[in-house]
């Protein structure tokens, strides 16, 4: 199976796209831009939803559900707003088809026009908003504390699976608060909550920050991002939360009666991650042979490849393979045990390899005579033989499953702080993205067009301004001007 | 808070619309025929979505998403299929905006028609078979067993929260096998599964059957259902499972290398339960109080309500309810405490009986004097007072909670049973259907004309051919033809 992925080394790009096709993890559908994910790929997004989804109502958040189909005219209530997203949106105009008078299958009914069109919700704040109207009318009423999963569509034009889809999949909180320290401490929460996530269970350092005015939120203040490394040296935004401010509530009029008998306007937040992250997880760790997974987001921890000749030693092995599924299942691991004649052993190998299986067992007739295992992992591909009479399988496997969780984290996060570079000339700040790529932390003078130059020179963005960037000042790289503190470009995804 | 509902009696379609909206179950949005389903409506419906994950997973199926989009030439594959839905779907037919010439907000830019009209789904068979085409190559790739959980779109003219509305949410089985017998037995099994989650969870009886020709799926061979009935006499369909034959394996040409190495169109089932299971749920047991929520669906199975005067008397009482909330929660049972002092007790009392909370627990500062509590339960509305000194708490509330489950089951099912009628005259089916409602079990001709010609007279349609039905022959109501066995009618949501 795995025999003929491409290297990373030679085609990154193309070793993205025939992994994620050949780990069944999603395909392009019939649909322009549009992804089907696939059974194996969708269980790795229940089990980060599952997670997150655990974070948040922890975090004090309830689920609701609002309208697929936003009104055009409540886009344009929030001036930057419609200016992010009318440019790539999908309109739904008619309400019913009819037979083609040629004879020919339906075409659409000219006498079913909708009113006012409606937006596929690229985002959901407007209709939010103005559904908060309604639900917020005092002080009592807040913080109101809202997360919602659902279904979202941006008509990229150049789209990748999982990276850049124009249907993708996502969770979008959407918090109001009385006041404006409030609304921040919301925004830096969930920004929190997202880098632990990212880090405790996907198993990918990031760096938290706030983006430049350029790239913040259309309707925001403010936006907060977590951003990780990906092994080609590109920059990938994980997860963003959005301070912001006033600017919804005042587009749809949501004012609060205050504690000392005043009327305000709502602060705001929203915040949001996607199945973009199956796209970070997949680029951070995996390798020449297929998916590595975190075991925390596997769907199979731990799978049993029996080596046999004969059905009796299948059966013998198989008898051996139910008591550690026994076992193992007890304490919550997930096992599974490949049985299959129709494949042999080392076929199956490579399938497990590809899928990012993280711990693999192989049981042959001689490891029965002898009370042994072979135990590999995934992560390192290396294996040892297990004497049964002097170990804890469980303790093992367990311990094997957190070091693997851990190693895959150091691994990722050697490779970023190896990726950062400081650089202090034009000279420096180019040769870097050009050879070695990564995270450039530099100098900029804080306006816009140096921005927009150096991304127009070089391709690379300004990733974020780092939370936890020191006091050090210095020169800009490109203008020369002077620079409150460094900020991290590259060229992302 | 509960003041003011209407009663049943009066007025069933005002109280079921206004306990939808007072119990924060769900309202309408500014989009027309879009429903916002409130937090606590939703964690209700995570609750169903939860038990029906497990089962569906029992039964061997795994999750997957398919796009949101089907192109217009997909929804012809089909015939029949075309036929249902095209006459009520939202389609989208350009993918920008731009700014009004006129300088007043956006308007759909000419330039960004699609090159072919996209539905947005009412249902995924077609772009699901599709997928599957290329899934499908081999028996070994059977049975094939995909469930999605998803929104869908039906532009349908008159709406009702949850009942009808132009966005529902729902899951979505879809399933291929090597055989018809295997496909048949799919269509059942998932029938039942829904049956069982109707009576174990949603403590809802409910008639398996097969629908009419007429009534069937557009796309299936037949059509499997549950037939719940309502408060008002009115039948609901409450969860459907198609086998599909081979028809959409036909129209999307998916064949599969058999055993004995031929080559064979493959055989289908779809099922699927929505948010409309939400609407059987309230009107099946709510009352004029509010919501009656079986306890294993409920968002908040007990509450506990301080009766106190002074801020110490809260802080005691605070302090006891904080030790029954620990050993509640310890086996599972989700316990609130509402120490709210802008509130009075009994205006609590009101807003937890709207909310159908099973049970509440009323402690005052007698009670801690006396080692008592009040135990009040929402299904009979009676109360009593525990002393706590000779009975265990904990077994006192799950008995208590399995006993509410149990009785509003035995409810539904005792009010289902006196609201089914014989009738073997066209005069006593109609005089039924007229004063006392409820399924009417009756002879027909099994013709599409007599099954019209009842609707058109009485609004009566065929909800099921029951499963259960015996042998018993008769002559057709209306026509007076011959009869295979009784069918049963009702009035219908």
């Amino acid at each position: 199976m795995s025999k003929g992925l491409p290297k990373r080394s030679e085609d990154y790009s193309l070793w993205y796209n025939e992994l994620v096709k050949r780990a069944d993890l999603a395909e392009n559908s019939a649909v322009r831009g549009c992804m089907v994910i696939k059974p194996y790929g969708y269980s790795i997004w229940e089990k980060m939803q599952a997670e997150l989804d655990r974070m948040f109502k922890k975090t004090g958040h309830t689920n609701a559900y609002f309208p697929l189909f936003i009104p055009k005219s409540f886009l344009s209530k929030e001036a930057s707003h419609v200016e992010g997203f009318a440019k790539e949106c999908a309109v739904v105009t008619h309400y019913r088809l009819k037979g083609d008078p040629s004879g020919n299958g339906v075409v659409v009914d000219p006498e079913a026009a909708l009113e006012e069109e409606l937006i596929v919700r690229p985002t959901s704040e407007t209709v939010i908003w103005s559904t908060y109207k309604n639900w917020i009318q005092s002080y009592r009423d807040l913080p109101l504390l809202v997360n919602q999963w659902a279904n979202v569509v941006r008509w990229e034009m150049r789209t990748r699976l999982f990276l850049r889809t124009a249907e993708f999949l996502w969770q979008e909180g959407h918090t109001a608060h009385e006041t404006k320290e409030e609304a921040q401490e919301e925004t830096l929460r969930m920004m929190n909550v997202y880098a632990e996530f990212a880090r405790n269970f996907m198993a990918l350092p990031v760096i938290k920050g706030i983006k430049s005015e350029s790239e913040k939120f259309a309707g925001a203040e403010a936006t907060y991002c977590i951003e990780a490394m990906m092994q080609d040296g590109k920059a990938l935004q994980a997860g963003t939360s959005h301070f912001l401010g006033q600017n919804f509530a005042k587009a749809f009029d949501v004012r609060f009666a205050t504690r000392d008998g005043g009327l305000e306007y709502v602060w705001g937040t929203s915040w949001g991650v996607s199945t973009r992250l199956m796209g970070a997880l997949i680029m951070a760790h995996s390798d020449d042979n297929g998916l590595v997974l975190p075991p925390k987001l596997a769907p199979i921890q731990v799978v049993i490849v029996p080596i046999f000749k004969s059905g009796e030693e299948l059966q013998a092995i198989s008898e051996k393979a139910a008591e550690i599924m026994e076992k193992l299942d007890a304490v919550g691991i997930s096992v599974k045990f490949d049985g299959r004649d129709t494949f042999k052993p080392g076929w199956k190998f490579a399938e497990y390899e590809l899928k990012g299986v993280p711990v693999r067992i192989a049981i042959g007739p001689r490891d029965l005579q002898n009370n042994t295992l072979e135990v590999a992992r995934r992560d390192t591909l290396t294996k040892e033989s297990i004497q049964l009479d002097q170990i804890d399988l469980t303790d093992k496997i367990q311990t094997l499953l957190a070091d693997i969780q851990n190693n895959i984290f150091q691994k990722a996060k050697r490779f970023m702080d190896e990726k950062t570079t400081m650089a202090d000339t034009w000279e420096e700040f180019v040769e870097v993205l050009d050879n070695k790529g990564g995270f450039v932390s530099a100098h900029w003078d804080g306006t816009a067009e140096t921005e927009e130059r150096i991304k127009e020179k070089t391709k690379a963005t300004i990733r974020c301004i780092p939370l936890d960037r020191d006091g050090d000042q210095g020169n800009c790289i490109l203008s020369g001007k002077p620079s409150a503190g460094r900020v991290l470009f590259a060229k992302a995804y």
